[in-house]
């Protein structure tokens, strides 16, 4: 147990105090120059170069992430135009090289001064094809850090994510000599979508940790000062793109010429796939484009669905049947079908025993006023796959939730998020990662196993 | 061209209305005794009997249809249970046995004693599955040949079909010396499904026909005294029965786990299949049955569907459509599917040789009051198959309408057929005869190819 | 708390036991005699014979169900063919009288010697349509107590529940004197479909009720001297009857003019209901029939659904989406749409408090080898809405399942129940009566709510 | 009948083929200039300015189209940019004033100096949206009169018939004081979509005319030289732009918050309307575009699609049947639906009197190798529409086929018309103006009318 008033935990407490002002630089810089999924290019460089300075060791490009694990990947000009960017606003040459074709994310590692557990953090740094409001109402209008990439933003809170770990890494840094054991710091690209974490699990990125923190700012609760340990109900999700590809035919004169790509697209009957006696499961089409002319029978369906399940057989139940589902629809209408996977998670649940810690953690830290143990989330994200990682190898894991109030919903042109949770975070973390290196957790399962 | 006051044709014409009477009387006894496809096991004996009696070198069983060219047999204990009935009614030992286990129908044949061409008619004999009506406006009732076969009845009529191949019969071979040529006489069973003729053409039964002349009491024409030469759109068809077996489950407990035939049958699209440039084309899913009980998930659906084309390549078309379809749906819900031809009848087109014989005759009938050269029919009827053979091997063939009043539409419980048109009918065969017995048409294309 | 070996503890058991052979009689006698829903007319009079036997104030026909809330009721002649053999397998006239027309169901009180609260149990008593096996094979039809009603089956226990039923009244009524407060019976026609709950509580059969106890054989145990406390995850449902009328075409001359019933109901999308988020749902269409022929466009078809959900906002989303999508089906296709709810139930938890009192009595019982708390049960039974009824006026219930080994599983032809079960089940009845009775339950708000 | 080597065909064909070499010019400046639907500005400017020339009186603006019959009118800023580069392109400011806001289309008069008949011609003149091929294999490229609007294409022989227009008027207008009675030249926008003939019927455009002559390149023939005098099977068509409007919501977190537009588009079942006995029928969903992201309920949902009929009736049955079933697939999913028709056209068939007056000029033009009576065109074209008004106020008319080589099939990238094909063209055009205005017509009806 942290003793009230132990010198480290005041140290960093006054520590993390003295970085907020940083942590909220960092956090606009990254808000102006947001960047999608696995074009990461210049918040990865930005992220090295700075964590380098505080000493760690770090991996970027393929030593961050194996390539032929990445899903979702963009098209290779859209790939070039952005890293032509990140080139144009001053990332380094150096880190870019090393990112080219969209080897974003970075993994850093601080070797402390003293024997003890190695611990890691995991924050998504990816934003959102979403167009950032722009009226004098909208602080970072008002305030000068509104998205410079027009049609991008940092809608989702991720550049916060992505300041705080740089706030925690320089308060470690500060201590590194006494510091027990190491600290492992993951900056994923591509959380939406469930593209980038599978791709840094392939590349060992916390195979050695005996526990993993994540975070989010906001989310389940719009409260500055609140914090909640963990979280239950995550959904393992698979996400999919599908092309139906038929023959057009003037609908007219020769209709049965036509193979009707988008008959084959509305007859999937998805939706019919059956509910599952073991919990939740969801499916949804979200986008179908379909036909180039009203009078041409359509030659051409595209469809991005999910599918997301209680559990991970709940998930390969209705990824099979959605499969199937896909396949025979094309058969009926005598169509080709292509199937690519562009996103996946697995679900996961958060370990008692790490977010003990941070309940305990939660009473050092003053501007903390409400606290819960966790809160159900029905949805998915993909540090699911990194948490698994680490439970299945023994360690233990949880995903924590830094209240915030927000000035609109996640994914909203007005969303923005407190520079007060900004400082909490710095905080909590910074004791989080006190707490579990100082006093290693025992290993252990799950308490609750994410099956 | 005949003659006005030819002796042949007014001795036909005297002997037809002699006949008429025997002509009533043979249908009012098939009406009593409705037997359905397959099962007109009294039927066929009864026919064959006086044809024999008539002259007539008769062929029933294997010698009338190839047994495994029957489409749509019923189950073995229904063909047993109506055959013994027949037994029961009387029908002669010997002819029943050559035709145990559904071989009905005959083909009979009269060689004249003057050389002529060979002619044949075709007359269908089977009832359907329909509950007649037995009150007392119901004149079958209330003269009492309603049907003794509950839930079943004549009520297409082709009681009067048999009848009048009968009275035909029995008008000619009083002619007999002095006929030209031979007529070959065909007694459908199964017409309804479109089940029975093709194994009839397979059995050889036209293959010598120069000519074919087929009929229907009634059809587009409900006016007794109106006869109509030939009929086009005759619709291709096929009829098919198709089962989904799928896995019942506990719908609440275990719905994963059920497969779900009743799904799998509704999300066959078969009305989706395009329509087709060159014509007609119909799909009708006419009955549907699905699952046991409300709380199951449906295990088995059974479905009684046909499709149509006007020509054979839309037919083709269709039916290559409805079955991917049917496939892919099973495939869809994980389901076995099992597709039987329950019936099947081509195209069809009536030749204007023979139409214009029909047009000549029927002026010499004094009860013909209207006659018409043709009538589109965009439905179908077998009696195609048949007529296909005669015109592939050079020959002609007509399908002419025999207009009656009827008590109610075909199909119907109250349909009754008017005795004039019997009378009418008789005398119409036995003048067409004679026109092409005496006066053979030229051998011949087709004057509108069924394509 | 029971002390061990507490005189009435000890005389209870005793009196169980030497009943057991009689219940066992009861249940053979009742198993031969099965009887449908709303048509327990021998089954009701028998019960009501034998508690008026045993000193209860019975209640039948109006004063135990209110009529106009019965659902699901059969068609009039086959209550009268119903009542009238129950008549002639010599149930008492007077009886008979008070149910003729679906007045099924008993509700008996005993008002005991001494001061106390008033205890309700409640057993269902209607069997399924099923041929029951009559192999040697399955121990009823050996032993002679096979169903003596072809096609109908007490296949879920039901029988047996009855006959504990009688095990307890007999038991209780032995020390009637002495007994603290009301013994309320509650015997229930109806389960099977969620029709038979309703009526009774309308009939206010439980009212005054301090706790409710409700009980299952077999069900998710099927170990004999196992026993659990209560279930949760009871699904509230509504059972529907959805009749398509439109019109009859036919398919080839006319397609235009039908108006397709089986299109209509294969429209209904009833499976696409979006999932929701408090709780799982379930929907089942179980049967479907349509069409009379072939080739005649579908004028009517019936589908049997049921919805479920897991409180009573997710069964109200569910059936208002399924209504309106019945609804919209039908107008897609022009059809006429009649829906009548044939089924009822609401969720409904057990309470801790009930459920102490189980694993209390289940100590004493010394066949009793293995007890658990509670089981999931993601199905629905209409002892919901008897629960539900207590619970809203402040009292406790419980729904606990007794063990049995089954020859075959619930709704199959050779399913049988162990007679051994029915000795511990009267036991566990006749405990927890005495516990409720002697050591009233505070009046609390349900453990786990079913909202 | 015209007389061989009259000196006005002669004179005709002299001025026709002198002629011709213009033709070719104003069509390659049409295809370097091609407009889309209802901006036809600089090409409509072009014609009227040339008419004007020939001594035609010319309507424009509100006098050529009745704009609140105008359908499929594309946005005002999308008007307003194609009417400002007409503009730059150099149309006379006075002629465009009369066309702002998308009012193109001309119609000219030309008073003969003689008395006769009024005799209308109609030439539709809009482009097509699509890129035009640029390689050295395509003439107009090679030529240097490849469009100089990207993404917009003269691909289906428009530039043409408005040049063949232009030459007619030039060719006649020179014989202006001999000629019999009227010359009336419809140039019509919009006729892809079937959106611009209907404003200038209701414009008034044909209606003192007693012939109408509508003329296509290309299309069934393919063969330069190639004449046929008239069309079958146009199918009455109307277009329709149907939007679902639902709810966005979170597909994992709220399902059932969302109302999802895009299962209420794929639920249309639009292809399974029932064919119909009277003739053809097409539907067609060539378009449809729904959702904004795979993790989105989609709230939205756009589809374009087409119906058609062999008659008025049919037409008016498909219509209302996809009426009710968008409106019954919006009702099912909640949504809000907005229907609108984007074009229309009726069914019309050529008449015998004209076609005859084609055959007849067809053996005058020593080019023309082959002369059909007729095609059937299973499509539709709005030329029908002007057709349908001339043969309901009692005259005739018809719609022959100038057969031309192509490059490629129309609405291709590589479509190019045959520059002999062009004066072909305007000698038939020429000869046929003559023949009906010098031999008028009897007024009839329809040899074969179009119901």
């Amino acid at each position: 147990m942290i003793a009230d008033g132990s010198p480290i935990t005041e140290r960093l407490l006054e520590q993390a105090a003295a970085l907020t002002p940083r942590v909220v630089e960092w956090r606009r810089d990254l808000h102006r120059h947001p960047e999608l999924g696995w074009t990461e290019f210049r918040t990865s460089a930005l992220i090295a170069d700075e964590l380098e300075r505080f000493g760690f060791a770090v991996r970027v490009g393929r030593e961050a992430v194996v390539p032929e694990a990445r899903l979702g990947l963009p098209a290779a000009d859209v790939l070039e135009a952005a890293w032509r960017r990140a080139q144009d606003e001053g990332a380094s040459a150096a880190r870019l090289e090393a990112m080219r074709g969209g080897l974003t994310g970075v993994v850093a590692r601080l070797e402390g001064g003293a024997p003890g557990p190695t611990i890691g953090f995991r924050f998504d740094i990816d934003a959102l094809p979403i167009l950032e409001a722009s009226d004098e109402g909208h602080r970072p209008a008002r305030d000068g850090f509104v998205s410079a990439h027009p049609g991008v933003m940092h809608a989702c809170g991720h550049d916060g994510h992505a300041a705080l770990g740089l706030g925690l890494a320089a308060a470690i840094a500060a201590l590194r000599e006494r510091w027990p054991g190491a600290l492992v710091l993951v900056f994923q690209p591509s959380e939406e979508g469930g593209r980038g974490a599978l791709p840094m699990v392939e590349a060992g990125a916390v195979d050695d940790c005996e526990a993993l923190v994540c975070c989010h700012l906001g989310a389940q609760s719009r409260i500055t000062g609140h914090v909640v340990g963990g979280v239950s109900g995550f959904l393992a999700t698979t996400k999919i793109d599908a092309v139906f590809k038929g023959a057009e035919s003037h609908a007219a004169l020769e209709p049965e010429v036509g193979r009707n790509a988008l008959l084959g697209a509305a007859t999937a009957a998805l939706h019919a796939i059956a509910r599952h006696s073991e919990g939740s499961s969801r499916i949804n089409v979200g986008v179908l484009e379909a036909g180039t002319g009203r009078n041409v029978t359509p030659g051409t369906a595209r469809m991005q669905l999910e599918v997301r399940g209680e559990n991970d057989r709940v998930l390969a139940f209705v990824e099979r049947r959605a499969r199937a589902i896909l396949e025979a629809a094309a058969a009926m209408h005598e169509l080709q079908l292509q199937v690519e996977v562009a996103g996946r998670a697995p679900s996961a649940a958060s370990d008692t025993a790490v977010i003990e810690r941070v309940r305990e953690v939660a009473r050092h830290v003053p501007e903390v006023v409400r606290y819960d143990h966790t809160v159900m989330v029905k949805a998915s994200d993909d540090a699911a796959a990194l948490m698994q990682r680490v439970q299945q190898r023994g360690g233990s894991a949880t995903y924590f939730i830094i209240g915030s109030e927000l000035a609109a919903g996640h994914h909203m042109p007005h969303f923005d998020i407190d520079d007060r949770a900004l400082g909490i975070g710095v905080k909590m973390l910074a004791l989080i990662a006190w707490s579990l290196a100082s006093r290693p957790l025992r290993r252990a399962r799950p308490a609750e196993a994410a099956d």
